[in-house]
């Protein structure tokens, strides 16, 4: 069954266990003719990697991107795309033994339940290592995104962090700011603040959820689909499909139950909506936010110094990854919707 | 393409626009030999139903769903089960002024600018009237689940409408309340006053959103699939297809954010994780909330009496629906985890 | 599931038993603004429909098709476009008897087998009346592929009748021949001859097989796709899922084992090729023949005058409806294939 | 899009081309607990091997399959499975010159049609070299179904070979041959005439093309679905997307219109249905055969020796991996057909 495919018309399907021999995406609906851009791929791995700060594991995974197939002379075939990781830090032997002794919080309990037969050796594919291949598949579609639609341009960041939240000023620079260059990727003058909350929550075992919020700019209008492929609700299921999002807004999300329908429709073209409308984009500036719970691997079950005190910073490129598969997805779909076609 | 198809194994299609000749749904996938309880449809149609008390819409649809296949001597037979409404309150004349000038809020003009050509007598496929498609099958979906997991039940309720929100107290409460003896659906002793706002609101054209939570008792542990088929992110995708919804929660949601790690995961079985873990299901009370933003037929938009001043209490059984589905599709889909198969 | 459904993105699903309700069918994945052509799906349905001849079962059915949904204005919304027919003539006292005795050579007793459950009514969905959705769907993709590609020709005629086989003079007639206005759509002057053979034949129960050719001529070069989905293989899919359909041959067929390579590959022009290399179009003629066995209604087990002595006649609307489908869906299929894009 | 899939709950994906990194398959829809037997893909990969005799093409692959995931202590995951074959004699230098020249019988020329930019190295996806995936994917189905049904066999062996054809007398022995034990695969004592016939082919650039017959034994009754994937059209779908494939019988196929009906339907348990009534299997023998055109690497376009003089010895693997693959699929398809589960 399609479990592990993502996708309608640019199909991804990832597999791979954390600590099995490999991790890798198969891509089935990439266009021939895509400049393929390596290098983009390398960059947003290492944008997702662990060990890259003092506020995240201290795991070191090389995480090489190989293809394997589907580009040829710097271009896409038009045939399957595959890319693949190797694994080389596989501490199986740090995890013989959690086979017996589930992680509270972990879904190991709830995978021996469903499949009697899992890999015990650190989650399988419910570990989060297996987001790296969201973000192979993410930057594919990225190149893909943005061949079609040159100024399309998506923007991650962290706008809550355990008690930090991000003011409406700070909101309000977002697109002027270099958000990696904060380790936090919070992008404010708390930043430091926050690293230091979260060095000490990884020598104590402590861990933080918070927000991860998009914007996407430039999008064309016209993009989602009737009924049950609204934009929104591919958005959706892209982002709660991350192993630890527990929430989604679109626009005002839950704060629109707080504005009365005269002042929240005053005006069609309002951030309100988030940029989409009946489920369509309008043009306007995408607008969402994904909340996480705290990680998981916390005091005894947190091997010291190898877990991430919050995952927040590195679900950022994950997230965005998350957004170019749905945008891509739908730029292509949009070439269906006419007997005269608009690409 | 499958932009009018929700499910993988438990296949949905809706078609039918709400002015047209008639709407309806095929469901494929639905198994041999369910006992087929068409009471069930028409009970959970009337209370989609416009015009079932002073705080929905007047408009009155008679909504007489007929069975046009795949069931034989009250069994299903294994086959596509085809079920159609027709319109029968199609004042499209009503709507022939909003030819040229769209709704503010609504979608026409989204949909105008994707298809060009577009049924501009009251949304298509955008119009709520879409939902009673969901609400049939929702209704089919709920027999094949009762059937296979005799006592998972599904409560959904209004949490929040407008300024009001249920009280910890309240919601304590809801699994003992009879949902549909408040008019709002709101399950506390404000229903009369939140019912005056709402009565005044359709004499103004005002309008309110709110917020319908969801709980699922008794459902197996082990629903959900890995990765992009976890339960949340099908139960994401689900309720954020419906028109107004802008977000979802699953069990702490966005407060998830503000408990740090060692107090959030102090217990393998607590409320925090709405009964899903590693994106599959514990056993547990499932826990999701969806919020809805304010109608958007208001003021000159909206016909007077003609439009719901708040879509919240109808809202309710399209979300109850929208969870069957996911439910029943999983409830299969566990079929076809072990070699040696669960059911 | 997908049990019901055929085609990729031009996708279709049908419903409906041979004495249910009604019969229909779904297509979700047709473009918005095609012209509506409503006389095109009754002029086929007349074509296939039973006692248009006196080769034919004599059974009468009115086969009036009733569009519900995704066309406004004599075009296409880009909604799914929802045609229902209803059963009229549906004689279930005729088959009580059936109940109980399966009839040999159909498939009753499997589905019995397979879903315990089943309408013994006439077959049910493996009723050859089930085809009639096929032609309904098949036309409307016929007006999509001709506005895409005004040129593209599809003719079907019957090249094998029992014992009777168009000679290779007459093959080289046939796209100058109104295969209509023969009623076995056998276009030859031994037409009377079968006619005769036939009417006999439907007095004494018995039936005979024989093979529909098909031709589609100024198909656009590079409709297919790799792999799995080569033209050839859906074609084969689509033909062998009709239900007496036993083989099917593209070009040469099971001869071209009989040639030697440097003979059969000595042009790459060749009607040997019969239109598609490497599963992709040419834009030569495509060529394939359908082999049909004997239909299984005879002697006890055929109500007298209330079958097809063969079924080939009425076969040849199906056959072509099926290729229309695909060809449809490859057409735009191809709008994926390059980041510039086709059409 | 699902161009390179294939299957529906046993799903497929398979990447890689002829002259690129590796070749590999994804499979999606395992269950999980299946012993795996690698040693069955390597046995099978021999057996499609080039090089394997002299009346196959001289080219050497190693053809070495490693497990990236999915497996562990010898078992399924319930996670997709990739395995992966990394290509090792990739002469590119050897096609340099067929860039500018594509070769007569080939797709080359299609494909640039297509998608503009492609592999001209060697056929790319279009190569026979493809096909491995198929075998690998097809093997690990095979465990699958003897588990799923221990006592399912399939059989493939030739039974034409350019004028050859096995005699009534031959076909009724082929289950008690061992089919590998002829180079030809063609089960009778003329054997070696045909070694010597193809032998001489190689030296000569001749080629000659063949039928693949298949049989299955010991299959349960009630695989496949109504009306779009009846297991005749799901076969004839495998078959005719391997390369060279021209043509499928199931039973009688083409004779079918040779015999009248009262004779061909005289008792419902009868080898001229091959298997298959109403598109489901009947637990009788299954019977197909597939029809090849001769291979188009010839003369000048041949490099001598490097090719195949007949491919049906070679393709006899894939067709039953093809076979394994439709087989596993409606296994498992069967959990899905009533209420209450068969398996």
């Amino acid at each position: 069954m399609s479990a592990n495919s993502f996708g309608t018309l640019f199909k991804v399907i990832t597999f791979g266990e954390s600590h099995g021999k490999a991790l890798g995406v198969v891509i089935d609906g990439c266009p021939a003719g895509v400049k393929f851009d390596f290098d983009l791929i390398k960059a947003n791995l290492d944008r997702r990697r662990p060990g890259q700060s003092s506020v995240t594991t201290s795991r070191q995974e090389a995480d090489i991107p190989v293809v394997m197939s589907g580009v040829f002379e710097n271009k896409t075939l038009g045939t399957p795309i595959c890319i693949v990781v190797e694994n080389t830090d596989q501490k199986s032997a740090d995890y013989q033994e959690i086979k017996n002794s589930p992680r509270i919080g972990h879904a190991d309990d709830m995978w021996k339940e469903k499949f009697d037969h899992v890999d015990y050796r650190g989650g399988g594919r419910s570990s989060g290592r297996e987001t790296l291949c969201r973000v192979v598949a993410g930057s594919v579609a990225q190149m893909v995104a943005q061949q079609l639609s040159a100024k399309i341009q998506v923007k991650g960041f962290a706008s809550e962090i355990g008690p930090y939240k991000l003011t409406p000023a700070e909101l309000a620079t977002v697109w002027k700011q270099n958000i990696d260059s904060y380790p936090t990727r919070f992008p404010s003058l708390k930043n430091n603040e926050i690293v230091t909350m979260l060095e000490q929550a990884k020598i104590e075992g402590e861990s933080f959820g918070g927000v991860v919020e998009l914007r996407v700019k430039n999008v064309p209008a016209g993009l989602g689909q009737p009924v049950f492929h609204k934009i929104k609700a591919d958005l959706a299921q892209a982002m709660l499909s991350i192993g630890a999002a527990t929430a989604i807004e679109i626009g005002e999300g839950f704060s629109a139950s707080e504005i009365a329908g005269q002042e929240f429709h005053k005006e069609s073209h309002s951030a309100k909506y988030g940029g989409i409308r009946g489920g369509i984009t309008t043009g306007e500036e995408i607008i969402i936010r994904v909340a996480f719970k705290p990680t998981s691997s916390i005091k005894d079950t947190a091997k010291k110094g190898r877990h991430d005190p919050c995952i927040i910073p590195r679900a950022v490129p994950v997230v965005e990854s998350m957004a170019w598969l749905v945008l891509t997805d739908h730029l292509l779909w949009t070439r269906l919707d006419k007997i005269e076609s608009r690409f």
